[in-house]
């Protein structure tokens, strides 16, 4: 393409009231925007999170060290204060590579390309070894019953269905197998489980994800297999080919760990009692650098303190970035946040996360009330020209989800959500697939949120 | 991120009249995407174009190739027709790799990455020597005057302006540079140029473009610099360290040679004679897959036909899917196209081209008379649920131009434009930079827009 469009005029969106918004926001969102992009540093220490600090899961080393860098980001950033947030967390561990394999009728063995679901308990150190049991639901492993499921592995074989344009909607219908699975069949009496990867491309990365154990029912081991093992060992299974399917895992939970949640603030300069928070999680799968999941959201806060600073911007409301420690596999790093908010003598007004990945924004949801909705959609054309207009409803994050009580509005970041899943807690989430302009222009529209809100308060 | 949103209650959207729409055309809109998005074969098509045919510069092997496959690929698709439209091509010719060196003053020599750009002539066997003068516009330039710029080789290091979210703006702006810097540099008795590669991203790639020459001014090489050599460069300048320039190109512009426009055609089941046309160019340049440019854009063409015979649809008018022949150094398939279109019996009513990359559409810009305008806008709520609400004055396509005469309306796909100058004309355009969501996304309201026409009329 060498033709230059000519464009912009924009003839349709004139949707929205227009009360709450002047030229001189339009002009400062403008300042900031600028800003970012000329200066930005989120993908610079995005590549320093991911390269050099690496995969960070809760209680980790990786984690330990992305505490005192993010601090370090944030102290560099010009944050007025910056501090730790002591949390326990869970310390899971992987252990050494998981093997996987099915013998075959006619004696040959395949190898099974699987890893550990997060949270999961290992096999004993030989393994497990059982018939397979296929099924597309929770429905078919409820037909078939205790009788054809005890003492076997069950395999999870459900598609994400491509035909959501929302990837987030696919891989909430799917992701109920990698969280209920394991106990749904242990109920039945399996001894194990495979879950089909949740992404909606074939390829052989499985991607890990936490599940999640009913206390009533034993706790039995499971794994993720890629999307291309899944369809090979459906057709395997479909042809009568399968006779066992072995198992090793290693991984186990251990006793839980002090970590932190990090954060950088910048006093109000008129109302510093109203606290306005804007944050990402630091952990990571500890098989991923964890670019989209969720460094760009921590780098996006950080940035937006850079920015503020940079700009002399003196917001009225303090504004805190904060880096979530353990979204994965426990939120008691967004659990701990609250509980200390709870006790501190300010008002949440407004907490805005960004977990949905780096990619290009398309809008924000939110959870707030009507009086905080009015003025968070008076703010909506000021975002017309960075793209960003898709204002939902419902939506903010997990890790700000506990402050809700406290009558904070929560706002969820949402970029363009096509790419998030192929790569979503995979070894490919690395920061190579993360586009600088992406990241920057989220971060824009994330600091246009923050700025709008620490004016004029909700 | 393993928290669900409740999602897609859009609160504000209710902008645009809803004339001309149906709960009927949304139905079969969301058919076509599934269809898409389940049997989609764009993606394994780009593959097979990026990787088995690769680049395909006009009145190359390649680009021969490439009309041959996707002349099958349109039959494989099921059109009622494919045929082959004739034109002459210009046959330009890179040659070997380019050499380019700086002599400093200390006695050493640092190598300078670049290319030459298209159309461009070569060196002299010998190369070319020189001293260098650097100018960041032609107001620099012509301020230097003629006795500065004479027997020199001038480097123009305009920075893509990075403040611009649409990268298609800064595009225009920097590319005159590249464009008309060569006969604006030789106007004044320079021997060669260097421009600074357009592309927002600071790496090792120099990205290739059509120079275009005044006739009435000496043709002098030239090339472009990756834009990290840009800023070694200057610096270099600027400390006074350059004492020459040294460039040797080999590239020729040979004879024309015959090539095509591949069209495939859905013949009209009411209005056969009104005809839809939809398409990208088949050409790329011969150091990148021309994976998003344009291979993306051919691919989803040749889909919309499939997707529609898959479906039973019957369009009311013709729809033509056409891959044009060297958008990229002549224009010459466009033209062509055009050309043949006015003797045709037909009518031209519409022309979709996408040419800004495979990625996540944001919407249509449109050049088209009011009353086309105005059945246009009807339609937008129906790209809603599909992220491509952003209707704009203005745009169409390089290829589509040339029917404007015909009162042809010209509508150019607006995908998302944040990653398309990192790869534009580089060899990092390839098919691993494509998601095969993004580019069914992008199908899906292409192929939407070419029903509703079908549908309508204009």
């Amino acid at each position: 393409m060498k033709k230059v469009l000519s464009f912009w005029i924009l003839v349709i969106f004139v949707a929205g009231s227009a009360s709450g918004q002047s030229s001189g926001d339009s002009l400062m969102i403008k300042k900031i925007s600028d800003e970012i992009f000329m200066n930005g540093q989120a993908y610079n220490n995005l590549r320093f999170l991911c390269k050099k600090v690496g995969p960070r899961l809760s209680g980790s080393p990786g984690a330990a060290l992305a505490v005192e860098q993010t601090a370090r980001m944030l102290r560099e950033a010009g944050a007025d204060t910056v501090y730790l947030q002591p949390c326990m967390v869970p310390r899971w561990v992987r252990g050494e590579k998981e093997i996987g394999r099915a013998s075959l009728t006619d004696g040959k063995t395949i190898p099974l390309n699987i890893v550990a679901l997060g949270n999961a308990v290992g096999t004993p150190a030989a393994g497990i070894a059982a018939g397979i049991v296929e099924v597309r639901s929770f429905q078919e492993l409820d037909a078939l019953g205790a009788d054809k499921v005890k003492g076997k592995i069950v395999f999870y074989n459900f598609r994400m269905d491509p035909r959501h344009i929302n990837t987030f909607r696919a891989y909430g219908e799917a992701g109920v197998y990698r969280s209920q699975g394991p106990s749904r069949a242990a109920a039945l009496g399996a001894i194990g489980v495979i879950v089909r990867t949740l992404s909606p491309v074939l390829d052989d990365n499985p991607h890990t994800g936490a599940t999640r154990y009913d206390e009533d029912k034993p706790k039995i081991p499971a794994v993720a297999i890629s999307t291309n093992g899944a369809v090979q060992l459906s057709q395997l299974i479909g042809n009568g080919k399968v006779k066992s399917v072995y198992l090793k895992t290693n991984c186990k939970m251990l006793e839980d760990v002090l970590s932190y949640n990090v954060v950088g603030e910048i006093r109000g300069s008129e109302k510093p009692e109203e606290v306005i928070t804007v944050g990402g999680h630091l952990d990571s799968w500890d098989l991923a650098e964890g670019a989209h999941d969720d460094g760009t959201g921590c780098m996006q806060s950080i940035e937006i303190i850079r920015a503020f600073k940079a700009l002399g911007v003196k917001p009225k409301r303090s504004v805190r970035a904060v880096m979530f420690m353990n979204e994965e596999n426990g939120l008691r790093g967004g659990t701990k946040y609250a509980e200390v908010a709870k006790t501190e003598d300010r008002k949440f007004i407004m907490a805005l996360e960004s977990d949905a990945g780096g990619f290009t924004p398309r809008g924000f949801g939110f959870s707030a009330n009507p009086v905080q909705k009015a003025r968070i959609l008076s703010w909506q054309p000021l975002f017309k020209n960075y793209g960003a207009l898709e204002f939902n409803e419902g939506g903010g994050g997990a890790d700000i989800g506990p402050l809700r009580p406290l009558g904070t509005a929560l706002i969820g970041l949402n970029p363009d959500s096509q790419r998030y899943m192929d790569l979503h807690h995979a070894k490919t989430d690395v920061f190579e697939a993360v586009s600088e302009r992406e990241l920057n222009l989220g971060t824009v529209v994330m600091a246009a949120m923050v700025y709008l809100v620490s004016e004029y308060g909700l």
